[in-house]
């Protein structure tokens, strides 16, 4: 389960320590890899993956190990290997080999909390709580804070500065996990066969990406059922007049992450409507992207994809009236209740631990607004900061019976009209974007998306 | 993450539950399924799976839920959906839905602290303490027990009791993932090329099990480094002259496991040296299986495996002496130093959540001897139990190089002959076996294993 950085590079490592000492002044922090979670008994773990913010600091996955920032110097505290563990798991990475990789000194466990003493230590918990507390246990004391793990906002807001923008070594990353999505979207269309179930589709695009060393950024949505937006299973059916929905990511051995969403005709050939719809969706993602500039405010993006949805649903006579209008009341949120996006990085909701301290800029809050409560990132945008832009159109059962929304719409929805767009049930187009100096850079370009490539693509008709 | 069971039959878990009543004898039993747990942060959940003891009387995956087995009443207690849960999951399974897949009426969890009242309860914990906290938060009070999940022995031998001897709804699910674990390895080896790295076979062969819409019930073991017993890495190139050793099964969507090793030669020939070991192995393998019938003691089973393991090695002449001394003075446990298996189910080692209280018989304990010590099973066989039967051999440098070992074995091991074994570096063939009145059936004999089949069935030479 110890993994090392593939490159032998230690200086992005050494370098971010250095960024996170001087944005602490001197301050010691204390960051957990966290432990293994058990599946069904404690020695059948899930497949284990070090915190976010652990890696980014080494790029190194070592279960149940600290790193401590400390001023100029940061060390790595981790348990040694149990007397048989060289039979079960065979020779492990020798402190040298860590210390190569990271640029990190490793000491044993044992010797953390003396190294702390009693000074006050920020501290960056692991995911869970059950974690927190076998390794509280191993270490003996309360690691000179009470509670063990309290929130530290000065260290949470220095990794924050530090996580927003992507460093040369994290954009590389980035690159690699969109590369290896991007082929497994493809195997996914070439996979699309009516009578099918989906997790045939599901299997021809994991195989891409656990055939490159990867693993999944995120449990993936592979349905017929797109307006579902959360689904997670994949027993369907593929049926001949069905859209595929597919939001699949890759995530390195490093563990950063790509999220693309592509939607498909199960035949290979969208209907009239599907077409239609497919071309509103593609042209609110196009006008995000287009606003995506640095300054540029992230609601805003939002809000472009929204008055494009708008004037597309106006065009085709599924709404009606004012697009601006249409907006302010929400209209077009009762086809795109979610937000444009969100932050991307090691983790695919990049942050998100840190709840929105990460997504919303000082003095930003969630609106109560519907179309704008689901908005995780309302930041004004930097060069090296990595989003996501995913716009859709859901037909969801229990937002077009929902009194409120539909009083909100009144006579604005003409559902006649939408009515002749039944075989259209969900349809989400998602790419990853680094926000560059002159605008936005598309990651994950390589994913088909105009409808007449992606038609191609399908059982590479 | 709800799933119900596949059959509409809810017999067997309507059956299971009375059966454990009776074992309690009228006493209540609370049985918990347990909480997705977080991978890097509380939304990002690893793929859910219920607690196998909340399987085994359900059949149903119900994040979060418990079921109360009342005397003669059952009832499962769920969390109600959140109010946005259907914009983002789409419609629950209903009440309605639950009891006819389960048999058993489903109340909301705010409402079983009452039905317990202040009795004594024996309760089952999810497998970690987060989601036994999270829950206990939920439900408001302590469950009428203190500390929250004791240890419950009457409840732990009713359960293991239940659990030995597979009903034939188990026995079914067991022969599923057999099947599917079958096409995995045969999938392996066809996709078994020199110069490929060890994931790209791991990819093929999961693509199989997730194209079954199962999942795996361990992380998988796919090596050119067998002689590392839990290997969990996939970045090494496949070599001409390597074995590749692969340990994958198969959890089906009910939670039930398939285990099984098979080991074949990259370039589907064997070397002569390579074909002398695996015939030993295999013929370990077959005196074990002849050793699995009604009555007969798994530790008996083991030995005979050891035994035809020392013969093989001495006829190879890389052991010298007798060979039930061999046996006695664990020299064999050189090359061989696992045990025999394990019992098989829900879980893939069969409710190691129990401790050896499920492995060992009354009276029964783990033996101090080397060769011994990692047995996992010491029980008399009865008709319906499933067992692994999975003899290896392997060069392990942290054995053979431990002093106390060489002590053990003194001249009777040729380090000559020894050496020209050296492109053998771990051997394991692994079968699942179900106990029939009349001796033993090999679930898993789908898979190939004879030499000159292995070879066949790699890149389908």
């Amino acid at each position: 389960m110890i993994r090392l950085p593939d490159t032998n590079d230690p200086a992005p490592y050494v370098a971010r320590r250095r960024r996170l000492a001087a944005l602490l002044g001197g301050r010691p922090a204390l960051v957990a890899a966290g432990l293994p979670r058990p599946r069904n008994y404690r020695a059948n773990v899930y497949p284990y993956r070090a915190s976010s913010h652990f890696l980014y600091l080494t790029g190194a996955s070592l279960p149940g190990a600290f790193v401590l920032v400390d001023g100029d110097h940061a060390t790595i505290y981790a348990e040694p290997a149990a007397p048989d563990h060289a039979l079960w798991h065979g020779p492990t990475p020798g402190a040298d080999a860590v210390e190569a990789a990271t640029g990190c000194p490793v000491r044993p466990l044992a010797e953390l909390p003396a190294a702390i003493g009693e000074r006050p230590t920020a501290t960056l918990p692991p995911p869970d709580t059950a974690t927190a507390e076998v390794l509280m246990a191993y270490v003996g004391h309360p690691l000179a804070v009470d509670p063990p793990f309290p929130t530290d906002e000065v260290l949470f807001d220095a990794m924050i500065a530090l996580r927003l923008v992507h460093d040369p070594a994290a954009q590389s990353e980035l690159r690699r996990a969109a590369a290896a999505t991007a082929a497994a979207h493809r195997a996914g269309m070439r996979a699309t066969t009516a009578g099918a179930r989906e997790w045939v589709v599901r299997a021809a695009m994991e195989a891409e990406i656990v055939g490159r060393g990867m693993s999944h950024a995120y449990n993936p949505i592979v349905t017929v059922h797109g307006e579902v937006l959360h689904n997670d299973v994949h027993h369907h059916t593929l049926g001949d007049g069905d859209l595929l929905l597919a939001d699949v990511g890759a995530e390195t051995g490093g563990g950063w992450a790509a999220d693309v969403t592509r939607t498909w005709p199960v035949t290979g050939r969208f209907s009239t409507t599907q077409r239609e719809i497919y071309g509103v969706v593609l042209e609110a993602q196009r006008a995000a992207i287009a606003a995506v500039r640095p300054g540029a405010r992230y609601r805003d993006v939002h809000l472009a994809a929204c008055h494009a949805l708008a004037a597309g649903l106006v065009a085709l006579g599924i709404l009606r009236g004012d697009v601006a209008e249409l907006v302010e009341d929400d209209v077009h949120a009762l086809f795109f209740p979610h937000g444009i996006g969100h932050l991307l990085g090691l983790d695919v909701h990049d942050m998100e631990d840190l709840g929105d301290r990460a997504g919303y800029a000082p003095g930003r809050a969630r609106s109560d607004r519907f179309g704008l409560r689901y908005l995780r990132l309302d930041r004004d945008l930097s060069p090296g900061m990595a989003v996501t832009i995913e716009p859709g159109f859901y037909q969801v059962p229990a937002l077009l019976e929902d009194p409120e929304r539909l009083r909100a719409a009144g006579d604005r929805l003409d559902r006649a009209r939408l009515a002749q767009f039944a075989d259209v049930r969900g349809i989400r187009i998602e790419d990853d974007v680094l926000v560059r100096d002159d605008g936005a850079e598309v990651l994950t370009e390589a994913v088909p998306k105009a409808p007449d490539e992606v038609e191609a693509a399908v059982g590479m008709r």
